[in-house]
C-alpha cells in the first residue's frame, strides 16, 4: 500500500462566520474538525479513490487522540507514534458573505520533535517500508527536525528499491533532491522561494541537477510542469475551477503518487493528476475530490511537450 | 469569597502572527492558551488582588482538562462541573505590525447544555451560596440554556440573602434585570441591544424599571455610567488607556463585586471599577492588571452626578 509520512499533522479546525473584520469580535456559526496535514491529506485522496495507504505521524496530546479517532472513523489505516509534544491545530476561518471563497488560514507551528524520537519514527516508518508501491513524504517538518530530515526517509526508501515523492520547500526539499528523491513537488513559489529562479522550468531543471529524478511543479490553475528523465511537459485543465484550492496540491500528489504505483507513464500520470487536483479545488473539504468536476474533465486534459 | 460563575466557558487560545490578511494562510508565531471566559476572568482579577474567589462552571472534553489545569496552576479555587459536551475554544489573533492593537477574535458558540444538566449545576451552585457576599453571573449562555438561566441564579441568590451581579446581554440581561438583580452592567452596545435606547441613561433607566436595583453601564474609554436608587454618576479615567480592550469590563466587574462586599459606596465602588478597567486594558492578557496604571490612576478618577 502506498505509505505517506506527515511529519508535522495537525487538527485542522474550520470557523464558518458571516464576514472577516479585522480587529473585530466574530461569533463562528460552525465548527468542524478533522485530521489534517499534507500526507494525511495524500492518503485521505487515495483512500477516497479505492487505493490502499498507510498514515505515518507522530502524534501527542488531545489532538493526537482527535486524529486517531478520525482515521479510525474515516477507516483510513494508521501507523502512529506517540510523542510527548502535543499536535498542533490549524484554523481555517470562511467568511460566508464572502465570495472569493478563500479561507484564512492560521497554522500553529507544532511542537518540537528530538533527535530521538525523529529516529524512532524513522525505525518505525522503515519496519514498513519494504515492499511498499511507493513512499510519500508532505509537509512541513516540526521544530527540532533538520532540514535532511526528509532525505534520510528518501535514502531508507532508496535501499529499498521504493520510489520516494517528496513535497516540500526551501532547504528540506533542497536536500531531498541531493537524496534522490524520485519526484519532488513544489508549487510555483516554493519553487521560487527554495531555488531563487523566477522561470520554473529553470527552477525545475535545477532541482534535476541537484539529484532529483523527476520535478512536478503545481502552477494553480494553469495545471502542472513536469521536468523529468522522459521528457518535460506541460498539462493544464480545460478551464479553471475556483473553490477551495486547500489540498489541491495535495491530491495531485495522490495521483502522482498512484501513477507511479500503477506505472502509467508520465502523460497519464500528469493527466490525473491535473483531473484529481481540479477535483479537490471544486470539493469543500481538502482530501476529497469532487466526482461531477472529476469525470467532466478527465478526457479534457491537455499534455503538451514543454 | 466572591462567587463568580461562567455557564459558557472557554480555553482562550491566543496567536500571534505578523499581521493579518484575510484569505491569505498566516504562520502562527507563538500559540498561549489558559482558561476563559468572562466569570473566570473576574475571578482571576480578584485573585490577583489578593481577594478570595470561586470559579463555578461547567466543563467538557479536553478543553475543560486544560481548564481546570490552569486554575490549579493559578492558584484559583474552582467548583467545575462535568458535563458531556465539550468547553469551546476562543482564539485570538494578535497581529504584530498592526498598530491598533486591536485582537481579532474567534468564538466558538459553545456546546449544548441540557435541561438537565442546568439543573444540576444551579444545585452544584447552591450548595455554596449560602454566606457569600456576592454572586456574579457573566458572559454569555451555552445553546441548549433558556433566557431565564440567570433569573433562575438571582432568585437563589436573592433567596440567600446573597447580592447578584449579572453582566449579559439581551433577553437574559432583561430576565435578570425583572428577577432583581442587584446590579447590571451591560456595555453601551449591549445596552442599546437590549432596550432599543440610544440614550445610555434612558436604556439603564429602563433596566431600573424592569426591576434591577442598580445598572451600570461600561462606555470603553469614556469610563461608567451608574443609575442606582441612591442616585446617578459618571466616572471617567483621567485619560483614554489604548491596548488590549478584553477583559476591561471584566476588571470593571470585579471591582463592583469587591466593592458591594466590602460596603463601599458607589462613587468609591465606580472609581475603583474605572481604575481596574483602565489597569486592565493596558495589561496585556485578559484578567491582569498593570500595576503601574494602577497606581498613577486611582487617585485621579472623575466622579460626578449624572
Amino acid at each position: 500500500m502506498i505509505i505517506t509520512v506527515t511529519p508535522n499533522p495537525a487538527l485542522d479546525v474550520s470557523y464558518r462566520v458571516a464576514q472577516l473584520n479585522p480587529g473585530r469580535s466574530h461569533r463562528v456559526r460552525d465548527v468542524h474538525e478533522r485530521a489534517g496535514g499534507k500526507g494525511l491529506n495524500v492518503s485521505r485522496v487515495l483512500h477516497g479513490q479505492g487505493i490502499r495507504t498507510l498514515v505515518v505521524a507522530p502524534v501527542g496530546g488531545a489532538h493526537g487522540d482527535a486524529i486517531r479517532e478520525d482515521l479510525d472513523a474515516a477507516g483510513i489505516e494508521h501507523l502512529l507514534l506517540p510523542v510527548p509534544g502535543p499536535t498542533r491545530r490549524t484554523i481555517a476561518v470562511v467568511a460566508e458573505e464572502d465570495t472569493s471563497g478563500e479561507a484564512t488560514l492560521f497554522n500553529e507551528p507544532g511542537s518540537h520533535l528530538g533527535e530521538a524520537d525523529w529516529q524512532r519514527f524513522r525505525a518505525l516508518l522503515t519496519t514498513r517500508l519494504a515492499g511498499a508501491p511507493v513512499l510519500v513524504c508532505s509537509g512541513s517538518l516540526p521544530p527540532g527536525c533538520g532540514a535532511d530530515s526528509y532525505a534520510e526517509l528518501v535514502g531508507d526508501a532508496r535501499s529499498r528499491s521504493v520510489p520516494a515523492i517528496v513535497d516540500a520547500t526551501g532547504p528540506a526539499l533542497l536536500a531531498a533532491a541531493e537524496a534522490g528523491a524520485d519526484l519532488v513537488k513544489p508549487n510555483a513559489v516554493e519553487l521560487r522561494e527554495t531555488t531563487g529562479q523566477d522561470d520554473p522550468v529553470t527552477g525545475a531543471r535545477q532541482l534535476r541537477d541537484r539529484g532529483a529524478a523527476a520535478v512536478i511543479v503545481s502552477l494553480g490553475p494553469d495545471g502542472l510542469l513536469a521536468v523529468t528523465g522522459e521528457g518535460s511537459w506541460r498539462a493544464a485543465p480545460p478551464f479553471a475551477v475556483s473553490g477551495n484550492p486547500t489540498g489541491a496540491g495535495d491530491a495531485a500528489v495522490a495521483a502522482l503518487a498512484a501513477g507511479i504505483a500503477g506505472q502509467q507513464d508520465w502523460p497519464e500520470r500528469l493527466r490525473n493528476a491535473v483531473a484529481w487536483s481540479a477535483a479537490a479545488a471544486a470539493a469543500p473539504v481538502a482530501g476529497t475530490l469532487d466526482g461531477g468536476v472529476l469525470r467532466e474533465i478527465s478526457d479534457r486534459i491537455a499534455v503538451q511537450p514543454a
